[in-house]
This record gives C-alpha cells, structure tokens and sequence, in this order.
C-alpha cells in the first residue's frame, strides 16, 4: 500500500491504492440466473464497458466439464472456450485482463485449460469449498505451470468453522496462487464478520505478496458495503457485477464500487450506459437482485438455493410461508 | 449499555443491548412519496404490523402547518390530527409508543401541537437543518412543556460542516430533547463517516442520559449498513420503514433491521405479513427504493429532488443523461 495514510495516520481522501484490482463478474455469476445463455451482443456490450471504465479484469464465464454439463442444457459461458471467447474479444488487444472459472472437481482441467500460450485468457479463478482444497491445489498448480495468474475462491465461507479455514489458508498460501477470495455466497455476513475475516486472510498472506479478494452476494443489501469494508482493511481483489447482476440478490453492483473508488482512471459513465442499454431491457427476461425470500436465506445462513426455486415459481411473494418453511428446515 | 462485551471485550451473541429502540418510519417517510395518502388500511396494517413485530415507537406522520400545507393537496398525515391517528390506533393500549414529526419553521407547534394529556401521541419528533436550529430548539421546549419525549433530527448531516455541527450538538444537549439523530437525508455517507460521525454525536451526549439516534436513506444500498455501523458504537435509536419505503431510494428495511437484533422481542414474521399483504400490491401504484438516479445524486451527495422528478419523468431510465446533467451542474 502506498501513501493511503495521511500525516495523522488517518485515511487520505487524496491517494488511492493503485493495488485495488476491480473485477467484473457479471456474466459468470449472472449466468447462474440464465443457464449461461447470454447473447454475444450483451456479452461484448460487458467487455466494451469494462474495458472503458477501466476495469482491470473481467471473468467470462465457467470451464465446466462437458461430461457432467451438457452443452444443450447450458450456453457458451459455462464451458468458456477459446473460439467463443476470441468471438468477443478477438486478441484482447486491451489493459482488460480477462479470466475464466473452473470450479473444483466440476471441470476437466488437465485438457480443458489450454496452455496460456495458446489461450487470450490471463487469470484462472479456482472456486472450491473448503473440504476440495487438495483437488483446488492441484488446479492452482496445472494453471500456474500452464503460464496463468491464479486465484482461489474459498466458497461458502460463512460455514466454514474457523479452525477449518486456518489450516486451508496455512495450506493455500504455500501454492502459486496469486490471490486468495473470501467468498461470502450465502450473503449472510455482517460488516463486524467481515472485518474478522479479512483481517485472517490478511494474516495469512503477509509478506508472501499475495493478495487477498472479497467476492459478496446481496441477500441482505449489504454485499457493497462489504465489499468497502473488506477494501478498507486491505483487500485489494474486488468483484463486482453491472447491475448486481448475479445469482439470486446478485453481487456488489459494480456502478457503486466504480463511484467510490478514487482511483481516476475508473469511469463510471460506460457502465451507467451499458446498464442503460442492456440492463434495464434484460430486467424484463430474468430477475435478480434484493428480494424477501433471499434476505431470509441470508439471515439463517443457508443456500440461496429454496429462495430461488420460490422466485422462480408460483408464489413468488408468499414471504411468511416461506420463512415458516425456512425456520422448520432449519 | 450492560453486558454487550464478552470476557475478552468482543460483542458477545449472546446477549442484547436493552437500550436499543426501534422506529418505524413507514407511513411518514413513506408519505413523501404519495403526498401522504395512504388507505386507513394501510395504516392500520403497519400499525398492527409494528405492535405484533415488537416495535418500539411508530411515527405516523408530519405536523404540518396548514397555513403552508393545503388539505385539499396532501392525505391525513401530512398533518396528523389527533382524530385521524385516533381513528387508527383508538387509545393505542399497546407497547407501541406513537410519534409525529415537526419540521422546523413548517409547523405551527403552539397551536397543533396538543398537550400530551390530550393527545395519543408520545413524542414530537423535531427536524431540522442545521440554520434553523434556533426554532428547533424552541420546538423541543414547547413540547417538552407540554409532556412529550423529543427528539431532534439533525438532517443532511453529509453537507453540514464540522464545526457547524460541534457548535449545534453542544447547543443541542443542553435542550430538553431525549436523542439526538443522524440523518443522512441524501443517502451518501459511506460507513467510516458513519463510524465518524456517530462517535462526535456519542461524545456531545456522554453522561447526559440523552440517546443518539440514526436515520438513513438507501441511495447507495448503505441504509442498512450504515444503521448497523452506527448501532454496534452506541446509538441506541433506529430508525427504519417496511419494505424500506421511503423517499426516493427508501430507509433501512424494517425487515433487515428486525432480523438482524437480537433481542427476542422483536419479531419479523408480522413485518413479512404486512410486506406480503400490502407492501407487495403498493408498489404496482408507487415506486422507490434503490435506482441509478437516486445512487448517482448519493454519490454526488446532492439532494434527491432531481432523480425524483427523473424517476417519475418520462425517461426514467436514461441514466447517462441524468449522471451528465448532475456532474455540470455540480
């Protein structure tokens, strides 16, 4: 960090932390809400946007293994190959750097992760919980070897039981990993869980020049706010969707992190047109965002999972059979 | 505040701060965005809602004057009779302590401001800006004098300079008044001027017996946040309204709140019922809650007044526009 402190060791509102890395996440994580079946014309309207805001990464979408996820059920963004991404981005000829997911033991790696010479992806984003960190390791490593920048996202993490999550990070830090995500899916953590968290990630990679990552869902309206309170503290991997866009209450809306960074060369204006032109439209095809029945996920701690399977149905606003059904199940 | 800290200082779980109320600011807040017309069934409903959930205090409307405010323009509670609030809650013989707000120099307090032995009203809820302090002050005395708690609502905190505010704080604990509160009017402070803030009101009040209250709106989805913020230093009063409604981008979500106090009077199934039941068919009639125009004046920390004439213009959604509109005119 470089001369984010002013002369009373208070924040300056003058400097910025060039460290801060903003990554969007919106066709990943919102292509849970729509089978990974965006059109090319949205997802380049994305890229376009990122790469004007200044964005410094964007995640297309997931290396899914295509012998467990059918490619009739799913669209392009759930296996993310090298033709329907250079469909998009041709060579990448931007300072947007672009990544990929491969989830843990859902993905085909060894073959599906081409040698980065041969890829226009830079960053491989390893998504694990914490009982597949051995197979998540052996990804971190074949990405790495292959040329990539890595990173590891530990899912779930408001389940995870602390001494659990110290040995993982004592285990992550000993890989190539370049940064490790505190992953808050269920949306359920508050600002004082966050600040705990960070501080043990933090902890953990000092000194190794590692970094460390937050990634919120916004089942309580709180996934922005965490996502600063996280920045406050150190963490300098943000991710961040247009719109929120994401699964179920979606994600820290990239518009609100743009106009709180201070960093110059972030520009909100392109995202608040592509929100404009693509997002408004999209609105009408698929829900996402902040909703009762995932507020109530969040606040009992569970997966979004019954919440989404009641917005999708029938009785999308019967909040009170629903919280009775989630107290019960409890 | 007893027992908040466990053995090693952390805020222990296991224990509540019996200080905290809550204030349910619907039926006013939310009146801004109807002119105060709502249905005596609404009213009624979240009356009910708020006695069932636990609530402490519920402010039904504004006193204003009607020499400025005509009847024929606005519903009941822009004016709060004692017979319209009576026709909703009769003697109110429940826990639920009923309040109505008093804008500085917008209310004729002498004469529509009744003794408290006439009125089922608890307390008189003083707003003002920081210029209007000396009519404020008068205001908390006279109903003071007339047996009433008092609050002050020191509004647009975000655009009030620092040593204005040291001066009105130090003025202000000298009144009568029983809390003294943080509105953050234009939704745009972001939690450490939350924490800032909040710690200068709690050092004006310490060892007066006065409460300091948190009032905030939802322009950057930090209503909730930022509440929480100011509740774990010390405020003890807690502003927030179902479903958020509220002017503009809305308050902190009753529902939120509820779930996430610990105090097990306080409960949030009535809050759904009412959410589901009325809140859910409202919003077919009016809009707010969290939209661009409304982040774009927060993050600019104007006031609202242009993304309410946009939101209910013809162009709602042109957001780039709007963003370079309010950039010049900055």
């Amino acid at each position: 960090m470089t001369n984010i402190k002013d002369k009373n060791g208070n924040d300056s509102w003058v400097t910025y932390r060039p460290e801060i890395k903003v990554v969007d996440c919106t066709v990943r994580d919102g292509g849970l809400m729509n089978s990974h079946k965006f059109s090319d014309e949205l997802v380049k309207a994305v890229y376009q946007a990122c790469v004007a805001a200044g964005v410094d990464y964007m995640e297309v979408g997931y290396k899914a293994s295509k012998k467990i996820a059918s490619r009739a059920d799913f669209g392009d963004w759930k296996f993310s190959d090298e033709d329907d991404i250079r469909r998009i981005v041709g060579e990448n000829k931007t300072s947007l750097k672009l990544c990929a997911m491969a989830d843990a033991e859902r993905t085909d790696y060894h073959t599906d992760i081409l040698p980065k010479d041969k890829s226009v992806l830079d960053c491989i984003r390893v998504a694990t919980y914490i009982h597949q960190i051995p197979t998540a390791i052996d990804m971190i490593k074949d990405a790495n070897d292959k040329g990539y920048e890595t990173t590891v996202n530990l899912m779930s993490i408001s389940v995870v039981n602390e001494t659990d999550l110290q040995k993982a990070l004592e285990v992550l830090v000993k890989t190539p990993v370049g940064s490790i995500y505190l992953v808050d899916s269920f949306g359920a953590l508050y600002s004082e869980q966050i600040r705990s968290l960070t501080s043990k990630f933090l902890a953990a990679v000092a000194g190794t020049g590692k970094q460390v990552g937050i990634h919120t869902h916004n089942n309580q309206q709180l996934a922005y706010a965490n996502t600063i309170e996280a920045l406050i503290l150190g963490a300098n991997r943000l991710d961040a969707t247009i719109a929120g866009l994401g699964r179920g209450a979606g994600n820290c809306p990239m518009e609100l992190l743009i106009g709180f960074l201070k960093n110059p060369k972030y520009d909100l204006r392109p995202v608040l047109g592509c929100i404009e032109k693509y997002f408004v439209p999209l609105r009408k095809e698929i829900e996402w965002g902040f909703t009762i029945p995932y507020m109530i996920a969040g606040q009992l701690n569970l997966h979004p999972r019954e919440a989404l399977k009641m917005r999708a149905g029938k009785t999308p606003d019967e909040y009170v059979a629903f919280y009775d059904r989630m107290i019960e199940e409890e």
